[in-house]
């Protein structure tokens, strides 16, 4: 139980550990459902649960995790989640190295601090066929539990990869031949103006700030998200949905060039 | 200050009044720019007041707009916002009826509960360039003030209709030759394969249970965002984003019909 709660509270400790706690059936279900490796699974022993939640339980035990009662009342003192959920998960991280990401749209996150953003972005991206999403340090962590809430299932669906330094990410993509792409809130190339072939990386950045100049100015190229009416701009995680559709738009479509990834 | 708490707590007494509560400098601006009822403006006393928040009470007082300074500590009690605000002000409800919207996109919430949705989808769909929304009876609140924060000053801009019953609006729809289009998680056709001419009045229908199967049969068209990778489903909000953005994508390419609304 002190376990649980620091992986749920402390992010030094769901990354020292290399886990972190999932709340909630359908989340676990969803983990489950994906193959994730999850270590342990916490039920409220106290709780009245759905056949669903008794489902998922016995799930977890048949493919051999490790199945634990928790006392009545002890989930609501751990939980994050404002309503108390019946079961949580202890999960492993299953993060990969950028060279293990298939080919096509990445998205990365420079300095994208709130959990809720990340989470959805995490969510849209997997519905958008992205190949993956790049974290980088600075931005919200991906296995922060209002994260894991927000992303409904798709943190064990789309490939993770966890990255130092935006720049340096940069210059590997770029030394991937993988096109970077920053979207700005003003003065980009209209994200559905066509041009933007796989594969590529949507650079997206802070919610009040954007990117960091010094960044945008390395990028190969800068996409805007045209703003009509009186609106003053896009939330990050709408603009990060937009384009990630209008990029899979296109290759239902087939208008988008074939994909190729070098070396 | 009685009133300030009504009108921020309880739905009946807004629609009762006529009048909601805007919290924080950046939404209190966003209503004087847009020339919003603002009936009356109060401002922490006990605040240090940033200079922003000082120029917004200036702005109102110069408009004419009725300036109060609330006792330190009386904020914090009346607001809704986890972060107190400096400054909030009352605001007349300033909906329209139907026949009041520009011809083009509506967006239509059915249903639509949690109140962060209804303020993104309000958001979203301004900064798309949809002429209005309607809001029926059943979905969340628009002036509720979580739905408030969360349209960043769209709910201003972007003229909005109450309605009571969809199958009356869808009615009332045809009768003006507005297509009426549902977006379904399954089985609608691919939103992005065309064909939706303007005007049309787009549904979207509750978190969970998505739109009622009586409504549904009775619309022109079903569409649906398809969903790539192992993700379940696309947030309410985040479809409503993509569905609004590939409309206008299509209106700045020229691609769609001509406008006209007839009667």
């Amino acid at each position: 139980v002190q376990r649980l709660r620091r992986l749920l509270h402390q992010k030094h400790a769901r990354h020292g550990d290399r886990a972190f706690v999932a709340e909630g059936t359908k989340v676990v279900s969803a983990a489950l459902d994906a193959g994730a490796p999850i270590e342990a699974l916490y039920f409220d022993a106290g709780a009245d649960l759905s056949p669903t939640a008794v489902a998922v339980v016995e799930r977890a035990r048949a493919t051999g995790v490790r199945v634990f009662p928790l006392a009545a009342g002890v989930m609501e003192r751990v939980a994050d989640a404002v309503t108390p959920q019946p079961l949580c998960a202890v999960i492993g991280f299953s993060d990969v190295a950028l060279s293990g990401l298939a080919p096509g749209v990445v998205v990365v996150l420079v300095d994208v601090r709130d959990p809720g953003n990340v989470g959805g972005i995490i969510r849209s991206a997997d519905a958008a066929g992205a190949a993956g999403i790049v974290v980088c340090e600075g931005s919200g962590d991906p296995y922060n539990p209002k994260t894991v809430r927000a992303s409904a299932g798709s943190l064990f669906h789309l490939p993770l990869v966890l990255a130092a330094d935006p720049e340096e990410l940069r210059r590997e993509l770029s030394a991937r031949a993988v096109a970077t792409v920053g979207a700005v809130a003003h003065g980009g190339v209209d994200y559905a103006a066509g041009g933007l072939d796989e594969p590529l990386a949507l650079f997206f950045g802070n919610e009040a700030a954007g990117l960091p100049a010094d960044l945008t100015a390395r990028l190969d190229h800068l996409v805007t998200v045209p703003i009509a009416g009186g609106a003053e701009s896009l939330n990050v995680a709408m603009a990060a949905t937009v384009i990630c559709f209008e990029l899979a738009r296109r290759r239902r479509s087939g208008s988008a060039a074939p994909l190729s990834m070098t070396p």
